[in-house]
């Protein structure tokens, strides 16, 4: 692997390295992790890299590591940069041969997400999209009940996204992270509803299979000066008829990362907390409620094949991240050594697009106060 | 105190004569229990009543308590009939000098509500409205929080009100409960939007001390033949620039009474949740949460106020029910001595008449495909 | 109902008070609430209470009311005293034909435990003792599971039961509930160890339908110039070879009024917490958690028959309070009427008896260093 | 690193792989990863080693290893062996001049541990013992909170560990993990007590900065046929005067691994729980519950630097792992390159020298009926 952006002081950098490295099968073995040549050589040297495979930018390594042989060099890309910064690298790689693993949202604006999903499909090469949510063993449980007809036909879904980070005007005090997430040169058109939103979306399209709609959307630009919104409030209407809100904010006062959906289902259903990821609470018809756990009993393979370690010992969002990047490294593999596997388990490009899309029409329902906009 | 329904079977009659009961300040003395004359007279000798005084009608009931002495009389009577026959008992009680108590939603239609405010105005009598919820403790709290400024100003609201129990088409089956709720002629033009949406609206506006603006509503009829809503999805606006989330649903299945609601300003929020009412959670800048407790440290005196018994016995339903009695009966005792009260704290008809009109606001929205809607 | 003790002020008194009245089936009809005659019929005025049934003392109350005629005289005192004005009363009541309903722990004395057994038996009347926590409806739940051999034999039991209100020296300010407890002469040779403990080891024998065949008990007195205990750790063994602990404190800051519960089998396992009483949870060989409500699914006739509202709606400390009370009134109405009942559902002078050995026994193994000691 | 036991199918050796893994400071690097050679060498190339660094035992592991030149070879072993072939790859390795990482309890005889350091001491060389769940941030925030007065003097603590996996005879059945547990010539004298008994003791220990200065123990053998214990109840005598309960279990049904503590002290208490590690509950005096959170508001710095990643994103055992490793790599890093450190933070050898003489300890009171056992 080697990364584009992350270097010293990123969070989101560390979370794929951690991520990458946490089974045993990715190893870091080159970068170019800031647009500054002297940082991305320093955060490279802190990384444990040889010099020479620290690069300046990500073009140079992208060139320099084309020309080592091929059993030396980098077998894939991670790009972990600010948005704006994800459809130039991407395009280049895969333009290169190497595959992609890239943050969300996917892209700058939905033409390049467009634009990128042809690069992808042009190259025949993997591209993974980290909604790292759909990593957790008990998501993966929830999407299979679902999947299984054990909820019946869904009727209504709850979800929500609430930090509240952004309550104050931290970006006119140097705070990194906010700086760029509120410029939309950087974010795109998009602020918290890119960021966040984009997650909770694909994790209600995840657990139901279902497709969202119709939406209606109301945005919110509480924080002073901000022009992206840094709060929203959706109704949502599924394919199937089922019915929704979501809300998503990031000036949610004392939320930490507080993701949480519901599923109703006409034969049951189910509730799960990004915040204690490792319980799954769900209803049945004349029966009290049960819990399931990672691990626990009575759970699909899906659920089971994604715990690292025996129920009552909690695993987390490193955890859920690393199951991407496994998932990831498992199709890697075997496309390396010409196998196939039945199905790969992780976000592509399509989810990037679709992420794009939704992004384009909460902003456009905003635009026109809350009318139903498809997409 | 003189019921009028609430006969044996009924839950909601039950409940009001507890919760009546609870603090000693109330007394049963007669009653029209139901629509039966036989059934009422035997509900009345159930309850321990002297013959006498179980009443075939409530026609009767008014007539002939008029007559006893004034002393002997009932003070006042607690309608707790379908919400097609609020508005007669009132209108015939007030008219004949005795002060009411009347479930909630307060009448059939908005037209009927506005016609007993004057009603209530002209006859100079007490009325409240048994939004048994805002008599929590914590409710309390949270009321005196955010009107002494703790959140700061008010800008993220989510309520739901979810339950399950019309998962099914139990009205298909005689459940009594459910057969008069989803038959607009005695629950009028909202179902779960009059049975709980009007609670969680309420609550939204006694907590926050700010009204609902506007709001726009995507309603739900899941069951099969259903011609009223038995969901619903709501934006909100709230006066002050707040924006939020409503959603309720009697067809959330395994929801037992889950009312929640979650309020963010610029300096804290809070959570409270009726399922578990003796938890107000709170965040504040900087600082750890912090959770409340009825009888615990730091309250306010509206909360201290409104607790039983000291902190760790937890208080439920019908506790907050029995509080809405007990401030009741304080303004009443005031009214009959006559001394005056500072503050009486109860719901009162104006909360009716704004319950009738989110009713029918909501549900001209949603006809309006969810298009937003002043009330 | 006539009451001795509980004046304006009192704790409990309260309580006993709503948990009478919360179902309608008794009345307050007099009281001796004071050892101060001034304060006893200011109290009962208070009440409600016509100023010749406000009694000075409860000899008087007991000699005048037996005068009335039998339709209209109390049929029985309710005692919620301190510890060493139970016996007294009692007797007095027994021996005039009244029955009796008191507070725990029964008597000051083991002594006095035994005489008012055969005080009880002798005069064939009723005697209820108010183990409270026995009449929450998920509590005879969980007695009915293990009762019908649903966890199979059990092996472990954890049960505790912690407050904080005695960490600081509170009985040195003129805390009134604070200085009768920490004296031996009004609360017996138990502190904390009467006060609660007695709840403790109720609840556990209570549920398990299992006797403590010994224990071994280190005490603590941490409060400053305390001669009683205000902590204890015991060991556990029960009649069938199970073992467990016991914790109790009055000095476990910040916990308010957390009585817990756990009980392990062969088959399953429960746990219950009186702070939030309303889940009962259950763990079955090879399945997931399950939690049941009160009145929600797949409960035995035992806990619905306690509950008074539908899943959801919650319960609390007086409604279980309440269940003592109603289940001793339907019995004290069967009496009254010849008639005959089949179980009488209510903790009685045997459970009292118990309780008076099992702080003897502790106190006793303390002495011995934590000696297992039988009782 | 070179691990020693933990080949494919192994729980703990997969779990310290990770471990070490995450944070991208050590690299495993050969391995005898079974007492079967042929296994062993699977095993290895299974984690992608090269085939010469896969030995066919330990032995022969240290051999080799010693041989390459200093900066190729490994510079430490972690031994995740069961427990009675700890002692054997300690010594040879330590003799050798390789830092060992090694599971807990820390040998298999009392006799082995205090020879071991004397080994440990001579050899110059770094030791760390895996009590993993120190490494959780709210644990250390706790540690933190009581060092630095908080709490107050600590009067009261209740500490459990709860398992179920061996409810019933699964040993029977030929389950790995249980077979060595409760056979004692590869557990040692204690089961529950060594296996899980151990972490609890190390965690009361570690945040309270006490010794434990008696015990009474009541251990139970609940499966058939064992003779090892599955189960235990103690009393605890803190070297302050605080007093206390334990309890571990492996038969407790249902439990999945609660390990929770509870610590009173005259100022606050605190609470933490394993199975959801990422909240601490804390009391304070006249001051509401507060809950603290990893990278939350108000912690202290051991605790902020102990987490990796931003509030809300839950850590969970694997993370708590990793910093034993890292904290033992910062360390082993500073002694490779000549540097110190000032306050190294992990478990070492005297740690678990402590572990093995509350075995020796809780098992003799035992023997003598619960008798209290200094140690």
């Amino acid at each position: 692997m080697g990364m584009i952006g992350g270097g010293i002081g990123s969070f989101i950098g560390d979370v794929h390295r951690k991520a990458a490295a946490l089974d045993g099968m990715i190893e870091l073995v080159c970068g170019a992790f800031s647009s500054s040549p002297e940082k991305s050589i320093a955060s490279g040297k802190d990384f444990y890299l040889p010099e020479e495979r620290c690069y300046k930018d990500y073009q140079e390594m992208i060139a320099k590591e084309k020309m080592l042989p091929e059993d030396q060099r980098m077998n894939f890309v991670a790009i972990v940069t600010p948005n704006h910064m994800h459809f130039a690298p991407a395009k280049l790689a895969l333009e290169n041969g190497f595959h992609v693993v890239c943050d969300k949202p996917m892209t700058l604006t939905l033409e390049e997400a467009i634009e990128l999903e042809k690069i992808v499909t042009k190259s025949g090469l993997l591209f993974a999209l980290t909604h790292n949510y759909t990593g957790h063993p008990l998501v993966k449980q929830a999407k299979a009940m679902v999947a299984n007809g054990d909820l019946g036909n869904i009727r209504k879904i709850q979800v929500h996204y609430l930090q509240g980070w952004l309550s104050t005007s931290v970006e006119k005090t140097g705070h990194k992270q906010a700086t760029w997430r509120v410029d939309p040169s950087k974010s795109g058109i998009g602020g918290a509803l890119g960021d966040i939103g984009t997650h909770a979306k694909n994790l209600v399209e995840y657990i139901t299979s279902l497709k969202i709609e119709e939406l209606a959307a109301d945005l919110g630009r509480f924080g002073e000066d901000r022009v992206l919104d840094d709060d929203g409030n959706l109704l949502l209407r599924m394919e199937n008829g089922a019915k929704g809100t979501m809300s998503f904010s990031q000036i949610a006062l004392g939320e930490e990362n507080n993701l949480s959906i519901k599923v109703y289902g006409e034969k049951g259903s189910l509730e799960w907390r990004q915040e204690n990821p490792n319980q799954l609470i769900t209803h049945w018809l004349k029966e009290p409620q049960k819990i399931f756990t990672p691990n626990g009993n009575d759970l699909y393979p899906e659920a089971l094949n994604s715990s690292r370690i025996p129920a009552g010992h909690p695993e987390g969002y490193l955890e859920a991240f690393a199951t991407i990047y496994k998932n990831f490294a498992i199709h890697l593999m075997a496309v390396l050594t010409n196998k196939t596997i039945e199905k790969p388990d992780y976000p592509t490009v399509y989810d990037g697009i679709r992420g794009m899309k939704f992004i384009y029409a909460a902003v456009e329902s905003d635009k026109n106060n809350a009318t139903w906009t498809k997409f």
